[in-house]
């Protein structure tokens, strides 16, 4: 790891709890509904919607806008087509405003003095910095698969990062809480640290935590990541 | 100034010394050369480089290549055709390097706690961050010609900021040294501030510091400006 410079982070579940922090923000709208099977729904529709843009039945869409769609879709689902416009704002809204996991910020600032920090997620620009802002994430460098105008798990992200930062992919980790996209950078010669993150869908989720040999670290938080890289 | 509700900056000079902290990067590596007249020679060839890529002669090409094409252009001309290519290497990542005002660090902090504070400029996303960090650049969010693969004055560069924060031009307002660059931004609805920044090219520059009714702000530096913003 002598060589290493650079670590991306995945967002959505790695840096930040989207399931706890939609259903709270559901909870707060007072709508009658289970909140955390409300955020399970939203969610399952993210992998699809980017998957027509990958596959180009969409136009490049941001995730914000994503969301929305997601949204519209399920609100009938759950008995919530009355909503109007300012609370579907707000509501669609709520991904820019998730909570970091507890040792978030502080195994950040550790990793922070060692190493170039950034986000590659792909949550839009403007959503990533007004959650960084409201959560103090103290990233060097926001980087968004809108930057790529390409989705993770495509190479052009991964690729990205090191580009942009003019090191090379090993010179270069990714931090995900995500298999399929660590083996995604992978493909592309970064290194890769798994994190657990066992509550990400929540106290019914069945998460994979499982240790991979084939990733290079396997950390329970960020603290743990520090650690191992001497931070 | 009700609505305001991001400040976008442009960097090189207004931000940050790049005349100053060129000459002195020059300077430590004992060329023999005058380190000034090194400096305005290089910035010399900044503009008629990016126009090169804005009249489409040049595919995209980051700030940073052109930097590098530029300087190996001015070499020869100060007898300096000798340098090997790590010492071009270093002497062209001396961009990343640029020290900021004195009011600068201050004030962006200042302003960052009522508004969401973001640079637009041509440097490329890579050499903002390297700067940020070692100069404690309290940016919300990095933003690049590079994001939206145009050049200022173009005007998808005001109009993106806007766009990735899902605010309005109006909401949106350019800080700048440069009357084009906020011109520009003007063209495109954005609101605008002028900053003086008197030794910009040094102490023999001659630089435009008349108040221009046109702008909706005049400031001599970042706590003037924090101060006529309320913060």
């Amino acid at each position: 790891m002598q060589d290493l410079k650079v670590l991306a982070f995945d967002v959505f579940g790695t840096v930040v709890d989207w399931h706890g922090s939609i259903a709270r923000e559901v909870d707060a709208m007072r709508l009658g509904v289970d909140a955390e099977a409300f955020a399970t729904a939203w969610r399952a529709g993210y992998q699809p919607a980017m998957a027509r843009v990958r596959g180009g039945a969409l136009g490049w869409t941001k995730i914000d806008d994503l969301h929305r769609m997601i949204l519209d879709a399920i609100l009938a689902e759950f008995g919530l087509s009355h909503l109007d416009e300012p609370q579907r704002r707000h509501l669609n809204k709520a991904w820019h405003r998730l909570d970091p996991w507890p040792d978030a910020v502080e195994g950040l600032a550790r990793l922070k003095r060692k190493y170039t920090i950034c986000t590659l997620s792909n949550g839009n620009l403007g959503l990533l910095c007004n959650m960084a802002k409201r959560a103090g994430l103290p990233w060097d460098l926001i980087l968004s698969a809108e930057v790529f105008r390409h989705y993770k798990p495509d190479p052009e992200t991964y690729l990205g990062v090191a580009e942009v930062f003019d090191v090379s992919p090993g010179e270069t980790m990714l931090v995900a809480a995500h298999k399929d996209d660590l083996r995604g950078a992978q493909r592309c010669g970064l290194r890769t640290s798994f994190v657990e993150r066992p509550l990400e869908y929540g106290r019914a989720g069945n998460k994979d935590l499982s240790r991979d040999p084939a990733f290079d670290l396997h950390a329970t938080d960020f603290n743990d990541l520090a650690g191992q890289l001497g931070c």
